[in-house]
Formats: C-alpha cells, sequence, structure tokens
C-alpha cells in the first residue's frame, strides 16, 4: 500500500553541492534518494522543503516519499542512518497525509545566519559561521532587518537565476541578535571558544513564507555594512523600494547559514 | 635579545597525528615550529604542555618557544594565525618569564571527554563526541568519577608504553555532567542539535597535577560501563587497588577528548 513519509533532516553541507542532484558532485538529495531505493527495492523520488546551495546546513530540513515498503518508520530512520554518512542525520521519520508534500505543503521557513565576530575564529566553529574580525553594532543591525518584516518585493535581496515569477514574500520574523560564544555548563557550544573576551557569536534569524534565491545571504551581506556603520540602518527600506539588487550588500559565504526550520499548519 | 614565548592554542584535531613531532603526518607543534621559524627567520623549538594524541582536541593547549624576533606579541599572533591552517589557532601569545617552560613550569592540567548520548548524533558534534546511543546514568558515573580524585596510583588507567617510572597522580577535580545539548538563545552550540528530546551531552572533567598515557579515555572507558550498569559506582576504588589495567574499561575513542585548561602558579 501506498503511503508517504515525511523526513526531518539535519545536515552538515561543507562537503555537498547542495540539496538537489547535480550533474556533478555529491547532493543531499541523491544520497537520500539512494538510501531509501534500498529499502524501497525500487527508485524513489525524494521531494526536499528548501533547496539548499552547496555548503548551506540544515538543521531541520523536511522532505517527502511515496514509498510502498511495509517498514515501522522508526525502523525506516534507523536504515536510513546506518546507510547514510555521519554528516547527513535522518532526525525523524513520519507517516504523513496522503496529500502530504515537503515544498507545496510547506506554510513558510526559518533561516538561521551565524557570523563569528571577534579576532580568532574557533577551530570548530569554522565550518558553521562567518568570520567577521571587525566589530559590529548589532542593535542597528536589529533595527535594520526588523524592517524588512512584513509584505514585501524583495527584488534587491535577489540573485538572478532564481526562474520566480514574482519576488514578493512576506516574512513574519527577522532578528539580528549576539549570543556568547562559550555559555559553559548551560548549553555546551562544544569545544570551540577560548579566544578573546569581546567575541561573541551573532546570529541573524529570518522566517518566511518563501525565500528567493541568495535572499538570506544577501539580507545578511547589508546587515554586515549597517553593523560596519558603512550604511544606515533606516536605508534598507529605501533598498526594499530600489528593487535593485546591485544597491544592496555583497552576498555573505554560504557556509554561515542553516536551514532550521519548515512550518506546516 | 632572547626572550621566552607562551602561545596558547586551540585546535581541531581531527586531521593531526597529534601535538607531537612525528616522522610521518603532519603534527601541531611541527605546523606552529615551521610558521615560528618564518617570523625568526632561523629554527624554532616549541615544546608543548600536553602532548595531546592524533584526533585529540585542545582549547587551551600551552607552548613555549625561546626566541629572537623584537616583534610585539600581538603582531607575532596574528602573524602565525595568517600563516597555519583555520583548524589550528593561536589563541594568545605573551611574552612569559625567562624560566619559563610550557610543561615543566605547569601545575596540572584540565581534560575534558564529551560523550554525545542518544539515537542520533547531529552532524556538527560527530568531530568533538563519542556517539553512545545507549542510556546512561549519569548520577552514577559522577559518583564513579569522584571517587578518583585524590592522590593514587593511576596504573588501572594507563596504556602501556608511556615510559613513566611513577603512575601516582593527583586528581584535584572529577565529575561527570549531563549538559543540555541545545541551550538555544544564551549559549549557542552551533548548529548541532535537532534530535529527540531524550538526547543530552555527558562532558567528563578531569583536573590533575599530570596525566598517564590515555589515562582520561581509560577513565570514561569505564564510567561508560558504570553508566550502563555494567559496573558498580563503587567498583572504582577497587580497580585503582587493582593497579592492573585489564581490570578497567576500554579506551573510549580519541576524537571525544580536548585539553581544556593547562594550569601555571
Amino acid at each position: 500500500m501506498e503511503r508517504v513519509l515525511k523526513l526531518t533532516i539535519a545536515y552538515d553541507g561543507t562537503s555537498y553541492v547542495g540539496w538537489q542532484r547535480q550533474a556533478e558532485g555529491v547532493s543531499i538529495q541523491g544520497l537520500l534518494e539512494h538510501a531509501l531505493a534500498r529499502i524501497e527495492g525500487a527508485p524513489v523520488v525524494v521531494h526536499g522543503a528548501g533547496r539548499t546551495d552547496a555548503g548551506v546546513h540544515a538543521l531541520g530540513q523536511v522532505a517527502s516519499a511515496r514509498v510502498a515498503t511495509a517498514h515501522d518508520a522508526a525502523v525506516i530512520r534507523r536504515a536510513l542512518n546506518a546507510m547514510l554518512p555521519g554528516d547527513v542525520r535522518v532526525v525523524a521519520v513520519e507517516d504523513a497525509a496522503a496529500g502530504f508534500h515537503a515544498r507545496y505543503s510547506a506554510a513558510g521557513k526559518a533561516y538561521e545566519y551565524r557570523i563569528w565576530q571577534g579576532d580568532v575564529q574557533p577551530p570548530f566553529a569554522r565550518a558553521w559561521s562567518w568570520h567577521v574580525p571587525r566589530p559590529l553594532d548589532v542593535d542597528a543591525m536589529d533595527l535594520a532587518v526588523r524592517r524588512l518584516e512584513g509584505t514585501h518585493d524583495f527584488s534587491a535581496f535577489q540573485s538572478t537565476g532564481g526562474g520566480v515569477r514574482s519576488a514578493v514574500r512576506t516574512v513574519t520574523c527577522a532578528r539580528a541578535e549576539a549570543r556568547a560564544p562559550w555559555a559553559g555548563v548551560a548549553g555546551d557550544p562544544g569545544p570551540g571558544a577560548g579566544s578573546g573576551a569581546g567575541d561573541r557569536l551573532i546570529v541573524v534569524r529570518l522566517e518566511a513564507d518563501g525565500f528567493l534565491r541568495h535572499m538570506v545571504r544577501a539580507v545578511v551581506g547589508t546587515l554586515v555594512e549597517v553593523g560596519e556603520r558603512r550604511r544606515a540602518e533606516a536605508s534598507v527600506e529605501a533598498l526594499l523600494d530600489s528593487r535593485d539588487r546591485t544597491a544592496s550588500g555583497a552576498t555573505a559565504p554560504a557556509h554561515g547559514l542553516v536551514l532550521v526550520r519548515v512550518i506546516y499548519l
């Protein structure tokens, strides 16, 4: 009997060409399809909620697949993890409603972007944060990013090649905040910190009904210029109005970005 | 004029043969000596406080070196970091007293060992934690490890080949405690978590005036058996008395171990 599986997946994107199957290189989608096909005994197509780019990570990517296997969801999860490399983990497998599709059923997605601000970037933070040695005014970055909340045309923050008809999206939450890089006992960050007292992690969080190509990274590149006081925080509204990608900041590197969650209502 | 530098170093040991120079492979000591020689314009010997094994990490390794360069300590730190790979970072460079030697001046060292206990080990925790899927009684582990505090003969926790005369060491602090793997806003562990609610990080901390070969890893291997209730927590004292390495637990894998701090009084 056919059923629809909902997979929740975490990955370190460092070694991959991104979510989507490509002519060259290893993709997360390809790895999952290959592993699921071994359980199914036939080819399986896996649809992901977000097509993360090369080097982008995920904590809560969601994918759907139609299968006929009679195995219990927990058995499928363990079997997938036994076949997948350690930098790709299936966190949960559930049976979903018949019409469920990871991408088309999604109401929204949340991304986080991590900036390591300080003199020395600790070895274990390298894979998942962008190192910015110069001081950043996080309060100004937070005020600036909050101006993106609401329904706007985000053409100024879209790379070409996205192939979408409309650049209008609704951002439901936008924040930039500093976090202590080494909180100690309560929340262990792994053996990451150890550098100067002024070091901190800046996390930019964007939640929206949809994202354009490189949208979070273009926003973060612009926010860093705000943080450096090379751009006024209020100028973000004029940027939105301009719909001009060349007017906004550079695209921040992929390895600081994480797909945190996909929202289904 | 000759001066003694004190270097504080953090590294991800994954790719290295360990601290010490070897006939084959890349060592942290070798990398530092090579980089420092370029600044000095002559060969430099770097002495480390702890000879971490292959795959072991450091947050606060300390090394000393006699140099003649007139550069400011901060300039040397920046120059070293510009030459070293990103998984080896010089956190601090200071001028030390003339007689300072990283190893012989050290009063003690603190190591931490991280165990990821839960069904799914998150991708970013792989490099620095040992994945133990089965449940562990952390309270029993804590009671057991506290029994190691004090001055004892640690032969039962020493691998052969250490080449030391005495196995007597003084453990000044020994603890095992569970930490929430994903504390969220306050202490950001990086994009690591996302797995089951029962998952947690167990950190074993040992501070001593000196450590024998594989001592922390033999202690951790024994503690995991205590946590699994295959060994009573009180049996640790009989183990110490036995001085028999074959009576204690297996050596835990290197990649969960971190040299956290070197203590100078």
